[in-house]
């Protein structure tokens, strides 16, 4: 979230300038935060405004903000939503009806329900005055009611909209170091747990307290999600880029990993950590359990703190592969992981059935998508083992190069940015993530509602086929 | 939020090297979030120890983390938890009952009630499925139903749980321009307005947008709530103070500002910003219109960024005393100030009830903690005029300072440290917010609950004269 908004921010130093010759600065006043710099659009500023210009401007705030990137955010993203305007203001300005959005990975945004017994806990948590009342009883389940009570008696004061603890709630903690215990078969500390909102802040929380200068390295896959790019970039370190191996699906090589580091080592930078995406992001492999135990062992030779992305853990959409954890892993005991118990409670039929069911609607997204995106010329699609993303290579021909070249984009984004306008379905480019260089690809998310997913194909193996027919030699 | 977790994470590393000798890296697995470096616990990482002792330590981290401090969360927080404790399993072991926090402006975990409108639209919007229920009519009022569908139909497919735009959801944003166009009488443009979780996000991308190196300077004044030290800490730039006048209730002279300016310029420093904070914290003065232009007028001259903290700015306590927005102090023409219209709502009674009596209630509180300080032996309190504090200032006898100094404390350190291990009443010491060079002051907020202020007052002025007795000549 946090990067988006310096993004965003960014953005709008950028456009403010072309509106407003510096003019305006770039925070107004809102209800509860910062408010703007009042003094650039006083009356009384035309005087001064020579002076402003040189307040906050891209050549003088923070040259690391500037050079943070963030894919699937991007410039693609502020062309659907200028095409979505469009269509909202005349349904027939363009040839498709609705934008449609596989560049995030974003599912409730795109339609899907979320799990009933969560929002009923959340409801009650957020107003629990209404707990003790007779009509709660009609309108929640009764193990949402008792969960509820449960959560708020391990808040101090039941107060859920104080501050709480820095590591988050300690009787929260608790509970999902003894879920952790359970996946894992191995102790789990609940202070040594922090709880962030969301992924980013711990990201950006380890980068900041790795990372002292340039000469401090961290090893990234390449393709990656570009939360990682882009969090190294603000916090000034360098990103050591080791390549994942889209010839068998995506692999982890520990060679690779060596080669990086030792080349990077040559260059005088520190490297300090190792980042791996479990499940893939874009890529949506899952790594095998031997494959884990090298990387594990590598840490350990070169003392290298390991950063394990662990957020898909439950997407996993093929039989042969398991979800493991780096910890479970690192503690080299077998297996035995469950979820966290809910079994026998009222809610657990309907969790497990509304859980079940998205996880396998996204399997068979996952797969009509793949074998769509395999048929198409000069493309080639791994499958997606886990997370919810596919990352199909295309084998552009030169003349679209040429193409992309003079409207000076990436050869993905070009293709992307015609697709876009030509169909509404949004895609990232591959160059948004990295990617051996002189291979294209993109991401597509396999989260649009199921009975859509017929449509997409369809549109999109037209537009690939005009593409190609336009571009072929 | 962000800030607190940095903290914790250096003092995890502090005591993990007591404890266990580096061999534990400081992130664990959480369920969603970053797993831990598992190779410092696996059975076989003895071999490695003294490579994994390298990893993560307080020689190796980002030393920008190591100049962070938080007075609010620092070391008597730490020793009033510890008391807690004690008091749980022991409830004699000291000579109070329980532990009185009075170091933090976190009402609801001191027992103040939450807003039931607020609380019903969050949970309604939270689990939209209730919404058309017919319990739902029984349980919550007409209005919050009706806001509830309105924020709803805002947000793309209604979905809570999803990424939004990254400056926030727009709707939310229309909404908000709307309320400070009523508020101020100018325009506001939601495209200017980020929202953010808590005030600490948006101070922190301010910072990281600003600051370039150490070369760059944040006008802060002093006292100041640790947030803008921390922030400019830890983005490496440099924090320029201004004092506040405690002779003139806290005001702010611009004279001072200029001088602290030119100073500072002197040493090569390029100052970006000017923080101000109304109503203050922790000092609790409010503003004079006069004194606000004036200050506009100086950044305006000056080319600064004006950084406005207005998060208190519906406590305010005096009726001589008005908040005025600096944005529109800045677009100069009178006033208007009105709330986001409620009226003639079914929950308008009940919010504005339970608001008045939040409000009047904390400026009793105010009064009578104000009049307790001012009668002690050598201390002196100015008038809460607005947010949640009190910033007392004590004289204290040179023995006990010679006493502080034995015990490696800052004086009002040693002091605060005494009067919670005698009565459990936690403060904070002036020292963590900065104060002119000599003089010892202590922040106190006014939330404790109303019924328990008498309490405190007399723990507080019995432990202030066997302290004082202890220490006189």
């Amino acid at each position: 979230m946090r990067r988006f908004v310096i993004g965003s921010a960014r953005n709008l130093i950028e456009s403010s300038r072309q509106k407003y010759q510096f003019e305006r600065s770039i925070l107004s006043s809102s209800y509860r935060f910062l408010s703007s710099s009042p003094a650039a659009d006083s009356p009384s500023s035309s005087s001064s405004s020579s002076t402003m210009a040189h307040l906050v401007s891209l050549s003088t705030i923070n040259p690391k903000v500037i050079e943070c990137e963030y894919a699937v955010r991007g410039e693609i993203v502020t062309l659907a939503q200028k095409l979505q305007e469009e269509i909202q203001t005349k349904p027939d300005a363009h040839p498709f009806e609705e934008i449609l959005y596989c560049n995030i990975g974003n599912p409730q945004s795109l339609g899907q329900q979320p799990i009933t017994f969560f929002r009923e806990v959340l409801a009650l948590c957020d107003h629990p005055a209404i707990l003790d009342k007779s009509e709660t009883q009609g309108l929640f389940s009764a193990d949402s009611i008792e969960r509820a009570w449960q959560i708020l008696d391990q808040i101090p004061g039941r107060a859920t909209g104080a501050y709480s603890h820095s590591q988050g709630i300690k009787g929260l903690r608790d509970t999902i170091a003894a879920g952790i215990e359970v996946r894992d078969g191995f102790p789990a500390d609940p202070n040594d747990i922090f709880l962030t909102d969301g992924a980013s802040p711990a990201v950006h929380m380890m980068m900041q307290l790795l990372i002292r200068s340039e000469k401090d390295g961290i090893l990234c896959p390449i393709p990656q999600y570009p939360l990682y790019s882009a969090s190294i970039a603000l916090h000034g370190g360098t990103l050591v880029p080791y390549y994942l191996d889209e010839a068998t699906g995506w692999g982890l090589e520990v060679s690779e990993l060596k080669k990086q580091l030792e080349t990077s080592r040559s260059k005088g930078i520190t490297v300090r950590a190792l980042v791996v995406i479990n499940p893939g992001n874009p890529t949506g492999q899952v790594l095998a359990e031997e494959n884990q135990k090298a990387i594990v062992e590598f840490c350990k030779q070169e003392g290298l703190v390991l950063l394990a992305d662990e957020v898909y853990q439950e997407n996993v959409y093929v039989p042969e592969k398991k979800f493991h954890s780096f910890k479970k892993v690192s503690r080299s005991m077998g297996y035995g992981e469950k979820d966290i118990a809910l079994v026998g409670d009222e809610s657990y039929e309907s969790y497990s059935a509304e859980r079940d069911g998205i996880l396998s609607s996204l399997a068979r997204r996952a797969k009509t998508l793949e074998d769509a995106f395999n048929k198409l010329e000069g493309v080639t699609c791994n499958k997606a083992e886990g997370a919810m993303y596919l990352f199909p290579r295309i084998d552009l021909p030169e003349k679209a190069i040429k193409a992309a070249e003079a409207a000076k984009k990436a050869p993905d984004a070009y293709y992307c940015q015609r697709l876009l306008a030509a169909t509404g379905i949004v895609l990232v480019p591959g160059s948004g993530f990295g990617q051996v260089p002189g291979t294209w690809h993109f991401r597509c998310t396999i989260l649009p509602q199921e009975e859509k997913i017929p449509a997409i194909v369809t549109r999109l193996t037209d537009f690939h086929k005009s593409f190609m027919d336009e571009f072929r030699g």
